[in-house]
């Protein structure tokens, strides 16, 4: 073996090796999950994704099948002290207004523009729709879009001061990387707006805008006068994606059961219940929000997120319930 | 070097060799659309793949964008001499016929049990509509995937005496694949109704439940008595997803522009105008039915699948317009 031969088999060995090293850190035992504290929760997190994704195991299930749903407002990002997509709505108002004179005078907008909450809780429903309606229709869907992503590049929240998009869940984002990992499929599936939500999610939580079910209004396809199509939003509402329509939206949507459905609302009942009666192993979790200090303390009498009929279930039923205080290690990524 | 070394040596070299090997088969340059005749169709199908992947190239897509979408009835399976998912109406209404003694003398049922399509005809949108009614809702969204099944194991094509999922264009077959090989994500964007494609789309096309927009009626979620919960199809059409439906489907359920659309007929042709009318390298094709040896030839004139303003524009503006008889190879897989 003459020398040259040599050093190709030596430069073959480093090859190999570093092949082997890199395989060797892949394998590693790092935590997967490392701003859940240990315990309860996070084991039955784990032990359910071995579980189904253990080949030859009793609970295997085949990767097209290992569909994830999470709800977003309250589950995967805060939602206090107001949904942060109504917060938009109001921000858009004050936007709007100097085109608007008239709705210094007139409700819900005159309180939209004075920060009063009384006076929109007065407004009821029909305030609220009518504050959709000009912030949501009325523009192409690219336009709308837009708006959405210049409102999360500017506006900050109240309390923490930071963009609202910085304000998920650091163990969720986690989360969702591992399930993914695992060869899971991650939706959203939430009462919030598709189009609002797709503004953000593929950025915030790695999730594509396929992948994104949410509430939505009618949407019209129109032609420009210079033969450019365009997508319109109408204000009417098409479909809200909240309580029942959260099993119909994943069955509209995407079209196969989920084997994992996280929530933290009432209004996540019905998902979780169709993700349980499906056959085979099935995980059911729920974010309740128990920390006043690093974020908020609300459950059954809360009238955004309100978690009472779906605490009761769950717990009754051996669902996982996060508790925030206890089981999360941080709540939000670090400031950027 | 003792000789246990250069064992363990021969060895990786030997492994290195076969890695090597098989690198070589995989960049071998094999034809990805045998099933297509050489010529500017293929060419064009070609061209566009290789420069939308073409990193540091003019015309690259990143692939999380390589959004494409595909028509089905004429697109990607045969729909004479009637859309297959009316033959599946027709043929449950002869099957449900016997719960039905009142059908002998009403009208569509006693058409659609004569087999008498003059009948079907007179009886218009709303005889279509009460055949779709009555086979389509009523029974639980599991029930009907378990019907449609069942339909396409056992019903036979009457010209071709194959079973109807068999009668899939092995074209398009090797185009999915091989769009999804360059990092394409493909959807099904049809007028046909999304659970009965989806009973079938993944086993024919590799396109799975979560990739495929159809036409849609009302669902609701219902509990049983013992606690169980159920999607109940009912008699309402919700979404009709054709015409300029189809934008707008793919608005609501994919979020993006697709750059890549094929179609047939003029029921796709705001489709193929919206993924046009996007930035960037675009590709839009249209079957045209050329071949009524092998499968069957019709454009402007005829009832189903009528092709005559799509195939002006797509003429004008240059798609490609897939000629059956010329372009294809073959038609149909070989019979299974």
């Amino acid at each position: 073996m003459h020398s040259r031969s040599i050093r190709q088999l030596s430069a073959v060995v480093l090859f190999v090796g570093l092949l082997l090293a890199g395989a060797a850190a892949a394998f590693a035992q790092t935590d997967p999950l490392p701003s859940w504290n240990d315990g309860a929760v996070k084991t039955s997190i784990t032990d359910f994704v071995v579980r189904v994704t253990t080949e030859g195991g009793a609970d295997f299930v085949a990767p097209e099948a290992r569909i994830a749903t999470f709800d977003n407002d309250g589950t995967l990002w805060s939602e206090q002290p107001l949904y942060f997509q109504f917060q938009f709505a109001l921000d858009r108002i004050k936007a709007l207004a100097p085109d608007h004179p008239e709705w210094k005078d007139t409700e819900p907008f005159k309180s939209a523009l004075a920060g009063d909450v009384k006076g929109l809780v007065a407004a009821g429903d029909k305030g609220v729709v009518e504050i959709l309606e000009v912030t949501h229709a009325g523009m192409t869907t690219d336009e709308f879009s837009k708006t959405v992503a210049g409102w999360l590049a500017t506006a900050r929240h109240p309390r923490f001061d930071r963009p609202y998009d910085q304000l998920v869940y650091q163990p969720q984002i986690e989360l969702l990387d591992y399930l993914r990992a695992n060869g899971f499929k991650t939706f959203i599936v939430s009462g919030g707006g598709v189009e609002f939500m797709r503004a953000f999610a593929e950025r915030a939580y790695g999730i594509p805008p396929e992948q994104v079910v949410g509430s939505s209004g009618v949407v019209k396809f129109e032609m420009d006068a210079d033969g450019k199509p365009k997508l319109v939003k109408e204000p009417k509402v098409e479909f809200v994606d909240d309580g029942p329509g959260k099993p119909v939206g994943i069955n509209r949507f995407i079209g196969r059961r989920p084997i994992f459905a996280f929530g933290n609302s009432d209004g996540d009942q019905q998902m979780l219940e169709w993700t349980a009666a499906g056959d085979g192993a099935r995980f059911m979790g729920i974010v309740h929000h128990t920390d006043a200090e690093r974020e908020w303390a609300y459950d059954r009498s809360s009238h955004i997120g309100k978690l009472d009929k779906a605490l009761d279930e769950g717990t009754t039923k051996g669902w996982t319930i996060v508790d925030m205080k206890s089981d999360w290690k941080v709540v939000y990524p670090p400031a950027q």
